[in-house]
């Protein structure tokens, strides 16, 4: 069988590590000549509006998938007229919309932080008026890009002076206690597997810690909620869903209907990797075991390699590097430390969070 | 860095699929056009008697290292002028013929069945007056091939007629409580690790099943002769070495200089896998812990393909194919199943046999 993949990233790149041993090709679509993940199949480098090389990908494919959310709308359709897509175009709109987004998880009952569509300076003043809040542009935006926090009147002019020729959202900034997500999937056959929600920490609206925190409280209530997502949309393929939490109440904050970089601790701390589940689920087969192996604490190496050494010498500590360019901000690595109990990785944590 | 590899076969695929994460590039170096390691690097197909193409293989990588004991001598000594090649020759050379590694057993005071150098159709019968034994051919053999079993005067005749033109061993058949095998590792810093024993089943001279069995009581003595056989050899990478155990014996059988069928279990039943534990070692890093994860069996898929929607609805059950043509004999896969209990590998042991 082979699969299809629209860019190929590190996310794509761990598919294919995934993908592999169940006897999988790779293909690949991606513009970047220097794409990490191409070493790992074929590469077709093309341009996204490139509609016959697009063709061409999906008639070599059996199933084809993304690995970012921001593949253009007329590419995924394009590729769909010739081979299944998964996850559904439609799933993959709403989650490149934030008003979108924010409107079904409206629908659905889930909770959110307050927020409205923007289409003015006035707009940003009135929403800013009832509190602290942040603008974001509805689509595009990720790793903290196109946001701006608004707190004071000369903030709405900023916001509105750099962000004001797009479509926008305002959204409530909001005072939480933790943030934290679930890795969901959900199979062409409907079947459905929710991963242990994870613990997380963003630097710089980047992600940068990802604890998996198994038998937590909130797990049943965040279960709930990405159930719903998921039939909603009536998704296949693996989804993260990132939650803020205040009290014992989980505000939706945005899903990503892909691989989700607070799941990568599941290659070694869950039986089954969100990856794997994610080709099984687009493939059709049966879902994998997503129980947690002991515990688990994700870092991203952002900017800077590791110390390759350093990193390995610490029994129970697994190095991924992704092929990348060091570049500031960018993620081109993590490193998973798994541990029989909550408190050999508390007690790690600060060793570890000093090799990334 | 670079990687290469002398052989592009599933050793080679599973070193890469290990490599990888850690940021390896991988070429190989294989005759064969549809070698299954090929996808995930560079493939360099021409015969190991072509020098210049081993020279520029050579010279393209920072590290060489061999998937298969079966490497002309005269290939790997062109390969180590131009770069690193672990294991070393000589280990790889003594492996490479059954009279040689039964010396050096015999010679570290290591217990093995007993054997003999044969150049005649009357040695065959002197050693064979001695009780039932197996003539093997001192090189080239591996699962099962190139062996005759002689119980009787005409067996010994049969034997010299087929196999009468090879350098020869003769080995004593013996009586044994089990098979069993240690992954034995050594970096080029000179760390050593070991991996919990298996234990093992042949049919019709292939490995079949693989159990790993920790705590096992014969473990320290498995370790005892690892250690004497790789500072001998001063060798460097992963190691497999098969004994027969009869009553708290070990007699040494065999030693594979690469990783190694009987520890395929380690990818999901180890901390760190036996594959890339072989790639720290003959990078110079620091080797990965080598604990199991829980109890491990694993199941080779030879000769023909399970059924992929069987084996991946079994939880615990993870799937490992090659993407080799299925041929008689051949093996084209393998299936691990990780579980907390021996007690589950015994539950589940049956249904498991029966899908490959």
């Amino acid at each position: 069988m082979k699969v299809g993949i629209l860019g190929a990233g590190q996310l794509g790149r761990m598919l294919a590590l995934a993908g592999h041993p169940l006897g999988l090709e790779f293909v690949f679509f991606d513009p970047a000549k220097d794409a990490c993940a191409a070493v790992l199949g074929q590469h077709l480098q093309r341009p996204y509006s490139d509609q016959d090389a697009l063709a061409e990908f999906a008639r070599q494919v059996d199933v084809a998938t993304t690995e970012f959310e921001n593949v253009p709308a007329e590419a995924l359709r394009v590729v769909s007229e010739h081979t299944p897509v998964y996850p559904p175009a439609d799933a993959i709109a709403t989650a490149q919309d934030r008003l979108l987004e924010k409107q079904m998880f409206q629908h659905l009952g889930i909770a959110t932080p307050d927020f409205a569509a923007i289409d003015s300076h006035k707009a940003i003043q009135e929403f800013a008026s009832q509190g602290p809040c942040i603008i974001k542009t509805r689509r595009f935006g990720y790793d903290g890009k196109g946001q701006s926090r608004v707190k004071s009147a000369s903030d709405a002019t900023a916001a509105w002076e750099c962000l004001g020729e797009l479509p926008l959202i305002g959204e409530q900034w909001i005072q939480f206690d933790r943030e934290v997500s679930i890795i969901a999937v959900r199979s062409r056959e409907g079947e459905i597997a929710f991963y242990p929600i994870a613990e997380n920490e963003h630097r710089n609206g980047i992600l940068a810690i990802s604890q998996s925190r198994p038998n937590d409280p909130m797990q049943a209530k965040a279960e709930d909620y990405a159930r719903r997502i998921l039939e909603e949309l009536q998704y296949v393929g693996t989804m993260g869903i990132e939650f803020f939490q205040r009290g014992d109440e989980l505000l939706a904050n945005e899903i990503a209907p892909r691989v989700h970089n607070t799941g990568h601790w599941t290659i070694e701390g869950a039986v089954t990797s969100q990856f794997e589940n994610h080709l099984r689920a687009i493939l059709g087969l049966p879902l994998g075991s997503t129980a947690a192996r002991g515990y688990s604490l994700m870092i991203n190496c952002i900017g800077t390699l590791p110390n390759t050494t350093d990193v390995l010498k610490i029994p129970g500590v697994h190095l991924h590097l992704y092929g990348k360019d060091p570049k500031p901000g960018r993620k081109i690595g993590h490193i998973t430390f798994c541990a029989e109990s909550a408190a050999a990785i508390k007690q790690h944590r600060e060793t570890l969070n000093g090799l990334c």
